[in-house]
């Protein structure tokens, strides 16, 4: 195990040197992180396939999507738009005054701690998004590993640290801790600049306390916690509850209900039927063993409460076991509840992460969003199941207040790797309410932006030039303008 | 006054309506508010002179300076460019499965809670660059005034706010408290959703300590401390040492002083000269009434112990006297000490708002930045002068690690509202070293995204829409790319 000083003054040191490779040569290391880890594919899958019981075909997939994030991640990186660069012409005409030249791009933060996931051995582990988008920002990273894989993240960290390496990243670019006490003494030591994590609650504003509280704070990106409302209305029931039944149970059965876009609690008109569906849907779902012992507590606990309570029905009652290693072996169950029964039972309107979901039955659509006021706060997601043509704006714009993603007649699970991608939402969705962890808008999360001065040519960093040598996108503010906008202001 | 909950309420109130106003009306309204304070210049320009010292030149410039801030963000807003709309087109053969059609765009974050500057009673107070910035983003404002000029701050509220409203802005756009108490009950507030602070560096801390420990916690940006560190070297002093001297002489004395970007300590070659120059160019120094009481006290607290210091010399030790109310008039002073002494004495490196500035004299460059490292956490300046053709590219690198702005042969004092602009640096330049608080790009620091998924274009937000009736910048990532950049992931 590494020492958590050497490990931090390994990738201060690293800083300067990764922050100064010019995008080309980053994207390189970024491309050969990606192809270490469809070579090592087979040993990696089989560790993550020991180590979490997530199966065969969705580690798979998860491992391809993990390194074709770091491809995309690698052109974006070589396209240097995430650099935003941005150039004020001189101006002694500027309506304020001479105008000096000013140009302005973003550089990296500095070494990020990025605290990884239980539930994404791959894609919110070792390798995986905020990793990747600390690296394609610039920024070192120290991983504190995950106690749910710890072997599968040691070998991800040598196979993708050595490529790193060989492709000619500076010693210190990736590195790993294992102890919860070397994730709080590192978060806490100057020369980490930035911090992510995606986790519970719990520990997540536990972190972001410590964040906050140093001589010097850092931003801290917390991807915590998600129910994941979803409102189908009478007449998206009427039209295809047949389809909505299906989705639904694919999506609280998918990774044994073990994602953050779980849909947790789904809004559904009385009469709607769609039990004996689920039933159906369900009956043939396999036994699943839980990430951890800490999962399959919470998920057993929440259960519980929930079947517990006078006001819930457990029409699909699921099986659940305790082996003797305190694992969760399990298959997914479902629970009614009215809408203003859960309104006033705060203790229900809680994650149960893992194979788990209510339905929340209404009376009237109207009656909808006061209740959900009611209920929610921040949410990474809000899906909207209508009829065709109804309009269902209003629920739609409640969504967008409380979420970051609005989907519409799908299903939260699936979180594509794209430009357009939000993951986070208000808080406790994210910590602060702002960023995503997904998509590649979330490199920009760990820069800050520099601007130069009247600075000579010969001496700004490239990007800045006016020859522009690593023909990055330069946004250009002409003289004799308002701004970048080329209108009048007197318009 | 107003009642907390009043004005908090009101806020929460108007916050969806004005989301929902379209850019070419939410830019009308910033234009209206530019012109009503162009209106009644007289009556503003002349309560600020009574309340602040800080003459009529340089108030009638800054309220010019702040009417055309408002005008370039209505600009910005007319054109769309702050909504960042980004589309992946639904993509059946997405090199990881099926994509969905998915549109983000960028939402108001809510009430802001925006506390005033004492030293800029229009472009860091009731409408001035926070204020701007939230309401370009579409976000009401509450604006804590500052002490220091009460009169001016609700004579300003009440000509913007009315000028909103009569241009379409719903009430509770624009409000304004007054006690600490209520700027403190605001910050502790939930319908608050973000808030921004210019101002000293323990205040600032509280608040941001404040905003943190919130159930739901909220950005902070502050913007609290900056020494602005410039860097002479020896062949500058050669090259042009006279016109270094009156540049000096102007930053310090301009304003009194009372800038965030005020050069507080200059770094000069042992045997520089430019102590007669500097004599000469201050000794025509009127005597200037400090903003307030605690900055009078700050600055002849800070100029004492300087003084009082055995290894300072008192090159230009200025005047200074309190009168019966206990502000503080004072002519410019300039003190030298030698670099090793300086690093010696943490308790000298502190920001004295107003007209004092060290002298930092060192033997040789090279000692240069291992002093300035022991010496300096982040700045929002840092400022090198070198002789012609001088290769000083360490110093600006350094500069670039330690500050959000690097000038060359200027000044720091003068900040340009621009595209290009960063006002804001690493800790405690600003709390969270990321975002500016001046320039076009403060804008995004209120607001956060929103991505929708699969929904029907008539229910999309109108700037997601395909046929775009808001005419905005829409990027769109098309099928059968890897991404947005049109490069192939195999490359």
């Amino acid at each position: 195990m590494n020492d958590v000083d050497t490990v931090a003054a390994s990738a201060a040191m690293a800083a300067p040197e990764w922050a100064a490779v010019p995008p080309i040569a980053r994207a390189r290391s970024l491309r050969a992180a990606a192809d270490a880890l469809e070579a090592h594919r087979s040993e990696l899958v089989g560790l993550a396939a020991e180590e979490t019981a997530l199966g065969l075909p969705r580690l798979e997939s998860e491992l391809t999507r993990t390194i074709v994030q770091l491809r995309l991640f690698s052109e974006v990186v070589a396209a240097g738009d995430e650099l935003d660069v941005c150039i004020d012409d001189a101006d002694p005409e500027f309506v304020l005054g001479p105008r000096p030249d000013l140009r302005r791009y973003r550089v990296p933060l500095g070494p990020v701690l990025n605290f990884a996931a239980s539930n994404f051995p791959f894609a919110f582990s070792v390798a995986g998004g905020d990793t990747a988008s600390a690296l394609a920002a610039g920024c070192p990273v120290i991983v504190k590993a995950h106690s749910g894989h710890p072997r599968l993240s040691v070998r991800t960290t040598e196979v993708v640290s050595t490529a790193l390496i060989e492709s000619g990243a500076p010693a210190g670019t990736l590195a790993m801790v294992s102890s919860q006490d070397a994730g709080i003494a590192l978060i806490r030591d100057p020369r980490i600049r930035a911090a992510s994590f995606t986790g519970s609650t719990g520990v997540g504003r536990m972190l972001a306390d410590l964040a906050a509280a140093r001589e010097a704070p850092i931003p801290f990106y917390g991807e915590l916690g998600s129910l994941n409302p979803v409102f189908v209305t009478a007449t998206a029931i009427a039209e295809h509850g047949d389809k909505i039944a299906q989705g639904l149970a694919t999506a609280v059965a998918g990774s044994a209900g073990q994602l953050c876009t779980k849909p947790g609690f789904v809004f559904l008109p009385t009469g709607h039927g769609l039990v004996p569906l689920l039933s159906h849907a369900l009956e043939t779902a396999h036994e699943h063993r839980l990430l951890t012992t800490s999962v399959s507590k919470g998920f057993v606990d929440g259960r519980r409460r929930a079947f517990e309570d006078t006001a819930v029905d457990a029409v699909v009652p699921g099986t659940v076991r305790m082996d003797e290693d305190q694992y969760a072996w399990t298959t997914p169950a479902i629970a009614t509840i009215a809408a203003a029964d859960l309104a006033r039972r705060p203790s229900l309107v809680d994650e149960v992460f893992g194979p788990f979901a209510f339905l929340v039955e209404y009376e009237e659509t109207d009656d909808l969003l006061g209740i959900a006021d009611r209920i929610f706060q921040g949410n990474l997601t809000v899906t909207v199941h209508a009829g065709k043509d109804e309009d269902v704006r209003p629920l739609l714009d409640w969504a967008a207040a409380h979420s970051g993603r609005v989907i519409f007649g799908g299903w939260p699970t699936g979180v594509s790797v794209t430009p357009a991608q939000q993951h986070g939402g208000p808080w406790p969705a994210t910590t602060l309410g702002t960023g995503t962890s997904v998509g590649t808008a979330a490199i920009t999360r760990f820069q800050r932006s520099v601007a130069y001065q009247d600075v000579p040519d010969s001496m700004l960093p490239e990007p800045l030039r006016d020859s522009n040598p690593w023909r990055v996108p330069q946004r250009h503010s002409p003289a004799g303008q308002s701004g970048a906008w080329g209108m009048n202001p007197s318009e």
